[in-house]
């Protein structure tokens, strides 16, 4: 049986490759060697697999309009896993992509039962504060709220006139129990990728969905129905990217349910102390055997912390590698590195965060 | 098994009784004798079944605020089947009802793949245009577009919540087969229902829904909905009534999509002649049989015309129908009086129609 990625679960799917080959996925490697000035996570296969990014290579590389399609799941606090699609849709602002950000609040309402009012005061003052807080031109962006959007409610009445119950119940193993509104749901997802491609929007465009691979099964059905309603729309067919899950402090993936896993955005410096020094590390059992033996990096979350976020610079990276596998630098010390690089980026962020604050009401309403 | 009644199909059903046994449908006629001032139409038992009306006659006769809320669904012709509502809504507009009146386009978009664009035409030159030419005052009415009302599109997927799969599948048959926006289709329904009881609106207050019997699965399920949710919103169990279904020219339901059944609002004489000419009636083989046995006015399409339509007098109608039993009217005749009175109406109501026109546009804008 194939391996089923449920983007509603917490686990972590631990073979990408038997995904790639099951799904169709491409491997990113080779792309962003031709990428013009590749991200962090293009070098470092964090983004490691991919459909149609040609597309999307082309419309950069010829300056032509392309869009950027993502959305953000109001719940819970943001944390360090979140911020990769924030890093990625930097990228893409940098390389003058048109970005669409939806607020998914019907999302968060009918996955998590959230009200729609807390689902939007989440959205704007965590995730929306923050992403322009990291550096996102939230101006520049196309955004808008799910529950708000009569275009995107319209679109998925329509193309889920051509979408069965059965279809569903294979990507997503809905049975009789599954509640009506979580049935539907899938088409709000679908219409949200495709609808930048109407007529009265950008029309037919070449189109990018940067998600964790946990998203692929919205991504499938998404083209199939941009296939099947091509006569109609002259839909592209989206593209995609994939980037690994953010490993989380305490194994599995980094999840605002379990605080413990996680980095957030808005953490103490006492907190980012604690979960540290609690983190699985890829360390020898005691100092003197890590030293002889050295530490096995790609064990270790915190070296995924550098990998992912803390450590842009792929030269710095490397001699901290080296200096791990050698045994030189052992983890009690690279903990405090890590913590020094954390509170740093998490005072810079708070202070961001106030200077955002500001503003972020009047640009919610520009959007609405 | 109990007999399924589907609103979506052209059958008629048959035994009313069996139906009212078996979903709790209590008779109409006695109430009809406490209302003040009934109607033909509830006089004449073709409203014969209801749930709850005697929260609304409560209100009438304390003079109390209650909702009348029904939909219509731009399709195809409107015919004199369509026409009963109206007249149920005039009857609760004369007894100072709120009247919220849906235009059910999704449900044209979903079930009958017309696109949102030709529903809403529809909606406007046919249906809206013949309710306010038939003596709706559309001014005093909540008028709304189905796939333009965020506040019932939101309630819809927080009420899909509560409802699963397989209730679905139970009420509507619903099979792997089935569109996904089909399958969601009756949250909305059941959002149109409830929402004028959200505190935006009226808050929980009293309602009916007036509806052929066809349409009792949403009713069902609306208060199925509304006990479940009760604790959320406080809703009041939303009341209904249940009409006959007109009965067709040429046997079954009165429907637009068998031209030949139907009267159309907009027939012209020689239409109107050629149909009633072919209709069915409850005469006998030849003349001379009818004189002596006289005919069967139960049986008897063009006599159900006069009952449902063309004659609101009760007297006059009873002198008919002694008239026809005891042999003096013969069919050809009572057919060419039909056409007579048919054609009265017909013209007086282009006349209206004509007059309609020119404010239709306005009430529209109004009502956005």
């Amino acid at each position: 049986m194939a391996i089923q990625i449920d983007p509603w679960s917490d686990s972590i799917p631990q073979d990408y490759a038997k995904l790639m080959e099951d799904f169709g996925i491409k491997s990113f490697e080779k792309i962003a060697e031709k990428t013009p000035d590749p991200s962090h996570l293009m070098r470092r296969k964090i983004i490691f697999g991919h459909r149609d990014f040609e597309r999307i290579l082309k419309a950069i590389k010829k300056e032509n309009d392309y869009v950027v399609m993502t959305g953000l799941m109001p719940s819970g606090r943001m944390h360090l896993g979140h911020k990769l699609v924030v890093d990625e849709l930097i990228w893409y602002q940098d390389h003058d992509a048109k970005i669409y950000l939806c607020v998914a609040d019907l999302e968060s309402h009918i996955t998590r039962e959230i009200s729609l009012q807390e689902a939007r005061e989440a959205a704007i003052n965590e995730y929306l504060t923050n992403f322009q807080a990291l550096g996102l031109n939230l101006e520049e962006c196309n955004l808008y709220f799910q529950s708000q959007s009569d275009v995107v409610q319209k679109l998925a009445h329509t193309l889920g006139n051509k979408v069965n119950f059965s279809e569903l119940k294979a990507i997503y193993g809905f049975g009789g129990d599954s509640n009506v509104s979580h049935i539907f749901y899938p088409m709000i997802d679908v219409a949200d990728i495709l609808h930048p491609q109407l007529e009265e929007f950008e029309g037919p465009t070449p189109s990018i969905v940067p998600v964790g691979i946990d998203q692929d099964p919205h991504l499938r059905l998404a083209r199939d129905v941009a296939r099947r309603s091509e006569n109609d729309y002259g839909f592209i067919l989206p593209s995609s990217t994939y980037h690994r899950l953010m490993p989380g402090l305490t194994g599995g993936k980094m999840s605002s349910s379990k605080p413990k896993s996680a980095i957030f955005l808005t953490d103490s410096i006492e907190e980012v102390e604690k979960k540290v020094a609690d983190a699985i590390t890829g360390g020898g059992h005691t100092v003197e055997e890590q030293k002889k033996e050295g530490g096995s990096p790609d064990e270790c979350i915190i070296y995924s912390l550098y990998v992912y976020h803390l450590m842009p610079d792929d030269e710095e990276l490397l001699e901290l590698r080296k200096a791990c596998e050698s045994g030189k630098l052992i983890c009690g010390d690279c903990k405090k590195k890590a913590i020094k690089f954390l509170n740093k980026f998490l005072k810079n962020h708070k202070k961001n965060r106030k200077s955002v604050k500001k503003k972020i009401g009047k640009i919610i309403e520009d959007h609405s």
